[in-house]
């Protein structure tokens, strides 16, 4: 019996979930649902329907995990939740801040209709966080560091193609090498904002528009770029499509801590991704920790999860014997 | 009410983890448990007893969690079961091939007894196989590597000290910097034990031995350094003594995968580790464990566990809400 998968939302992250059942022999996809036009939708995969969003709950019955691929901004803290009434469910919900809110208001959800859903899974929030989490509990006297990059923030990319004058632009992040080698070194240095990141823009201008203009403008913009060494190179719309259409991330979670009676000894754990695409990789996250939704509600369980609650056995296809001894 | 921790075995591991549990204010270090004569033993905490092993069962209800600090060979197999009869137990056993079989010795007796065991924490097995699985979950189309080192093994430094003439010794594992790199490239090359490690031996011989005999006794030795490439160092007893006292260690666990529906993206995963003290970063994830045994016993779980099984949210002193809020 496979693990029968809807998917709610078909955008970048939707395509990848679709691709990511794939690579998982025990899932099957089930349906796709969309609040566009079902016609206008084309999948991948031969035979899964493409359902009406305004039909969700009469699948009630016919899937075991509900994965939303909506956004964070206004999708999510509405969907999940109201998903969560006649699914097992699991989102990436992203915004950080927010996560205690969307936390109380889908465990409140969840629990009254007897399903588990897990938030905010993905790399970060998600892979990082717990990574972030072991180590601190395993060297309680130590310092976190959390790198992003070299990757495409769409937020800044977005932010730059509301600058007039431009028609379109991709931002990276990237990490200051001499900042991660200063923390993987064990110094524990303080490090501000600048320190830490570099921001890469490169912007298509319309014909005849003021570059000068335009370059300070994105470099003063507040919260974006203003806190930041900020690089902006002007290419053509061929060099944007041709050079950075991909949509790569990844990052660094080290932490530097010590042991001993006098602190004597140190340590550094690091964890690094390095992702070709990242909508793809949160995608096969999210996949992964379905497999764990299944068999939490299988449990008995219910209510609101984070990566924080999942015992990691719970996200491999093989079975726990198999896993301590080829894994362990 | 702190979480009472008994140690049982005091070597390195076990003073590793005295320290370690000074460095977490929710755990109290109550009676440390020796097969030597107890008075021959100075602890660096004032005021804990320390008790012959004879009479550990004495102490059935006065701790929640023994940490065994023995070895694997011969301590491990006997007393982690023996001492599950009557304590929540965590062990370091590393044969990776005789996993199983403690498993299932120890799951009996913690299963009878009503408590809990988690066994094999520690790096590998530990973080490092916990990292083996996420990845492998996440990224099922891809490839597995662990290197080890730069660090002491203290099995090879054992083995050289067996040849004749030699008076001590001390053996470094090497990654193969070209090797990471080739994994790192999302080459997924095949590497042969030589292609992934190399081994180096400082060696302290007695006066007038034949150190050609001794440097071709130890590069031809199978098992240990026939299948590496080998290089040995002549030093004096003060120069070992002065350079080479420490035990560091670490390592590097990589995935390399794909995903998209034609494999398209390449994705690395990579958890690394570089410790100055071996033993007492063992201790210190021996210690994280030992709260989740303590919390997993009081839900009523029983029998043996892997860091497989525990929700890494148990592994901290800081409670759900704020983890969430924190970390995530």
């Amino acid at each position: 019996m496979s693990i029968r998968i809807g998917i709610f939302g078909y955008g970048n992250l939707g395509r990848g979930v679709e691709a990511a059942i794939r690579q998982n022999r025990d899932m099957e996809l089930c349906a796709v649902f969309t609040r566009r036009d079902p016609s206008s939708l084309k999948l991948k995969t031969a035979g899964v329907p493409v359902v009406s969003a305004k039909e969700v709950s009469a699948w009630a019955d016919r899937l075991d995990v509900m994965i939303l691929c909506g956004g964070s901004a206004t999708d999510l803290p509405e969907q999940t939740p109201a998903l969560a009434k006649y699914f097992n469910v699991i989102d990436s919900f992203d915004t950080h801040a927010k996560i205690p809110e969307h936390f109380e208001n889908v465990d409140r959800a969840a629990v009254d209709a007897g399903k588990v859903a897990i938030i905010s899974v993905g790399w970060d929030p998600g892979m990082f966080s717990l990574n972030r989490l072991y180590a601190s509990a395993l060297l309680p006297d130590g310092k976190d560091y959390t790198f992003w990059g070299k990757g495409v923030s769409q937020g800044h990319s977005d932010a730059i193609r509301r600058v007039e004058g431009v028609l379109d632009a991709r931002q990276y992040t990237i990490p200051v090498e001499s900042a991660l080698q200063a923390v993987r070194s064990g110094e524990n240095p303080e490090l501000t904002t600048r320190d830490k990141h570099l921001r890469e823009c490169f912007v298509v201008a319309e014909e005849g528009a003021d570059k000068a203009r335009i370059e300070k403008e994105i470099k003063e913009m507040p919260n974006y770029f203003a806190d930041y060494d900020t690089t902006v190179h002007f290419i053509s719309a061929e060099e944007l499509q041709r050079d950075h259409s991909g949509i790569p991330h990844g990052g660094f979670v080290i932490r530097s801590g010590c042991t001993g009676f006098e602190g004597e000894h140190k340590h550094i754990i690091e964890y690094s991704l390095k992702l070709d695409s990242n909508p793809e990789f949160t995608s096969s996250v999210l996949v992964a920790y379905a497999r764990a939704a299944f068999r939490m509600a299988k449990e008995g369980q219910r209510g609101c999860k984070t990566v924080f609650d999942v015992p990691p056995a719970l996200l491999s296809a093989n079975d726990p014997a198999a896993l301590r001894k080829q894994m362990l």
